[in-house]
């Protein structure tokens, strides 16, 4: 891991390998550490991400968020780009926009589940071993699925806002307990795909999380409730 | 209202007119109210019902039970003890249980819902005024509906565990918040019919909680997460 810059906050910017991540610690010392999955079109850096972050250091975790392959600082693969730049005619051409993105997270997280692997070795590296959770809803569910699936020290996991299309299989590989968050009014994931995503889950300790509203419009009293939930399981 | 004896943890057994209920208070003093609507075969004074109380106490809620028509201390409603009976043989005929059961509480409620009101007008002539919650899931539930749709001191309620069968236009009608439980695999309640129920609510705030297992099997974490909502919602 090689250090960048210092952020307030207990803030590092890193690099792993050519990964560009950041990582923020509780005031009090290490707590269980918490691996957040941005959405489609955020960054590490994106605005509101150190305040999100904080609630998660005020709740006692270590957060720490790598830049999705095409996203933020990263230099663009150009298959994904492709597969990117095709969907708005595909969508134009009659294609549901919720399979074509489902296609490009399932593409991107085949890059994605070695980095974050990668990174989690460095950052316990630094803090130390222990359970991890995972938090990340859309595109960080699309790719998220295949990464709490493959790695078991991921212990604990909130997801959503994401369907089933063709990630049956992964989500039945996922065993650890899972927060799952819907929208009831989600412009962009169909309900019924969503709620097939969460039934796909193989956890036999999961709950699902209905709120009204759409895709960007989850509560802020989910948060507080993902961190108890997360809290519950990573504390011993 | 007529006090008939009391219990330990500042519980009293009253009746109001000829309807049997229990109370019971915070030791520090009165906080909001909840009403309690128990499940299908339960009574106020069923086996739990006090250690489940003392859960609302501890958490400075007063809480209401009622023996719900045909249930613990009421003498027998004819035309609801024939609907019941018949229940068995038109499942046998061919019917749909829960349709069948939706039937009876929509019968049993016309009964409830002003018992509940007179009930609420003699305990808050003994604990004052205030905002109220009301808790009922299954039959508390099916019975619960229309008693939060006609009465306006509700101001938020735990339902859930029930179908949207014939109940499509009064859940239209309750506006206030909701948290909403599902249970996943709900041997007694069609998923589908489950989730109608919660599209059919007319609260612009409302929140479905599904949890894996099946009629019987709500978490107990549920409890502290749907007492921090009234909370939320009852607190000045």
């Amino acid at each position: 891991m090689r250090i960048t810059s210092s952020l307030p906050d207990n803030g590092i910017l890193f690099t792993v390998d050519d990964i560009p991540g950041v990582l923020w610690t509780p005031a009090g010392g290490v707590g269980p550490l918490v691996l957040v999955g941005h959405g489609g079109g955020q960054h590490r850096t994106a605005p509101g991400m150190a305040a999100r972050a904080r609630r998660f250091t005020d709740a006692g975790f270590a957060v720490a968020v790598v830049d999705a392959p095409n996203h933020g600082d990263r230099p663009r693969n150009p298959e994904l780009s492709r597969l990117a730049e095709s969907i708005p005619d595909r969508i134009a051409a009659g294609e549901s926009r919720s399979v074509l993105v489902a296609e490009l997270h399932g593409l991107a997280s085949r890059q994605s589940v070695p980095e974050w692997r990668a990174v989690l070795d460095a950052v316990q590296d630094r803090l130390g071993p222990g359970p991890v959770g995972y938090w990340g809803v859309s595109m960080g569910c699309g790719l998220g699925l295949p990464f709490v699936a493959a790695e078991p020290r991921v212990r604990a996991a909130v997801l959503g806002l994401a369907p089933v299309h063709a990630a049956r299989e992964t989500a039945a590989r996922v065993t650890v307990p899972v927060r799952f968050l819907v929208q009831w009014h989600d412009e962009l994931v169909p309900r019924e795909e969503s709620l097939a995503l969460f039934d796909a889950l193989g956890s036999t300790e999961k709950t699902l999380h209905a709120n009204v509203g759409g895709h960007g419009e989850v509560p802020a009293s989910e948060v507080d409730s993902g961190l108890r939930f997360l809290d519950r399981h990573l504390r011993p």
